[in-house]
């Protein structure tokens, strides 16, 4: 893969960071929205398994390195300003910390935000503190 | 609707802005990424259309006020950090102002990035500059 050639189309803002929108390959639910700098990119391209930069631990993470819950991604799109991505994945476990399927299970409604995601594990099992 | 209250629920970043996702309600595209400050959300949320937040031009912009091409917001979703939402739409014409119909037009390949994209107008006759 062309990968040099793939990164330098894209444009890093100034704090050297794209967004990453994350979608099921299957059926197109979007499970998270994570931050990439160039070398979060140039492994996930490279590897086919997604990398994010952290910016609060400020540090690049593989998305499933606590929880197993590894991203093995299937298509990478760019958009038109060059400074956002999709990774088309097929997600193991859950993608949310929370054990929900996708990050996004808060939905508006008349009452305030309503959870209507789909449980997927138990994040106390999983992410073991000791 | 109780919109303070969604609102308050929402952790706008130290700009004041939150990322949106917006993807197609009907076949699950993703259709594009932008920024909504507090008030492109309560207008969008109080509205039913899609506003944002432009960082380059430092200004509201309604989703279509130059193009036509209105996104109707089906439903707003936010994550579990609160710092980003999906609208999920339905797009007249295209989202993206290149005439595609998403943003997201080109796909990482061998050989570089391939447009593979759906043009749905021709952007000389939809932005007129005189």
């Amino acid at each position: 893969m062309e990968t040099e050639k793939l990164l330098n189309a894209v444009k890093f803002d100034d704090r050297g960071l794209i967004a990453a929108v994350v979608q099921d390959a299957t059926s197109g639910e979007v499970l998270m929205v994570a931050w990439m700098n160039e070398e979060a990119l140039r492994k996930t391209l490279e590897e086919g398994r997604a990398w994010y930069w952290s910016r609060s631990r400020k540090k690049l993470w593989l998305k499933g390195e606590s929880s197993g819950h590894i991203q093995k991604v299937r298509e990478v799109r760019l958009d038109c300003d060059g400074d956002a991505v999709v990774l088309r994945v097929d997600q193991t476990g859950g993608a949310c910390h929370t054990g929900f399927r996708s990050c996004f299970y808060r939905r508006a409604d008349d009452e305030g935000w309503i959870e209507d995601g789909v449980k997927m594990f138990d994040p106390n099992s999983v992410y073991k503190t000791s």
